[in-house]
């Protein structure tokens, strides 16, 4: 982690973060050192659809089409952290941390967005039936390496 | 925590957070236990002050007179959440969780609020210099206490 805020603060860059599954475990993780204010801005953390809507401006139409759990619901939370909010690079997360499936979608399945100054990308990870706690935090653990690894590119 | 989820099931009632010190550590615990959706709605993790104003309409002037560790803050906070959510109960926090005290604000001192229907009330609790996550720690325990409290008078 002090290696993620190290870089943030060399390279002078504030983080946002948007979550569905992790319920806020991402900013709590980046808070958990002291003195993050200079390069932690604000954390969105939306559960239901409707603060996904009204907190990220997620399309209702894309919720529709594609589900919650899907890399275009991640791309657009992503995007959206970064349009409302002084942070320059935000990670979204947004999966079926279990237990059970969920319609079609598997437990387990975790749809992450990272939004930089050069783009956005998404990827989904099956982390599989290993338990609800088991899937948060290593969801925790791949967004804060998907933060590191951005910084490292800027 | 089942027995705040089961009275919020049971009364309908939808919860937001707003939290500043604890950096999304009091969703991340309403959501520990699967199937909250249908009672946690969103969190509010404004960690800045410029994330203060924007998410949740906190008056600069507010901040200005009083600092971002203050009642007023944490009041503003509170009705925030519940103005700009799905959600009738809404708990809010903002505190020096340390290491060091800020200005003249001590270490461990939390500022909590907590709006509902019948009102917002405001409190200061000194945790003391307990070190970053124990007074992180209690926090959230405490903020969960506010909202069961606040469920069961309902």
């Amino acid at each position: 982690m002090s290696a993620l805020l190290d870089i943030a603060r060399t390279k002078g860059v504030m983080i946002a973060t948007a979550e569905s599954c992790t319920g806020g475990l991402i900013a709590g993780r980046i808070t958990d050192e002291p003195g993050t204010s200079d390069i932690f801005d604000r954390g969105f953390v939306t559960y239901s659809n409707a603060a996904k809507v009204e907190m990220l401006g997620i399309r209702p139409k894309t919720l529709e089409t594609h589900g919650a759990v899907s890399e275009e619901i991640a791309r657009e939370m992503a995007e959206g952290a970064v349009a409302r909010s002084e942070a320059s690079i935000a990670v979204s997360v947004t999966g079926i941390a279990g237990p059970g499936s969920s319609d079609t979608k598997p437990e387990g399945r975790v749809c992450f967005g990272l939004a930089t100054p050069a783009g956005t990308t998404t990827e989904t990870v099956e982390f599989g039936a290993l338990g609800r706690e088991q899937v948060r935090n290593a969801t925790v653990t791949h967004a804060l390496e998907l933060i590191l690894k951005a910084l490292q590119a800027l």
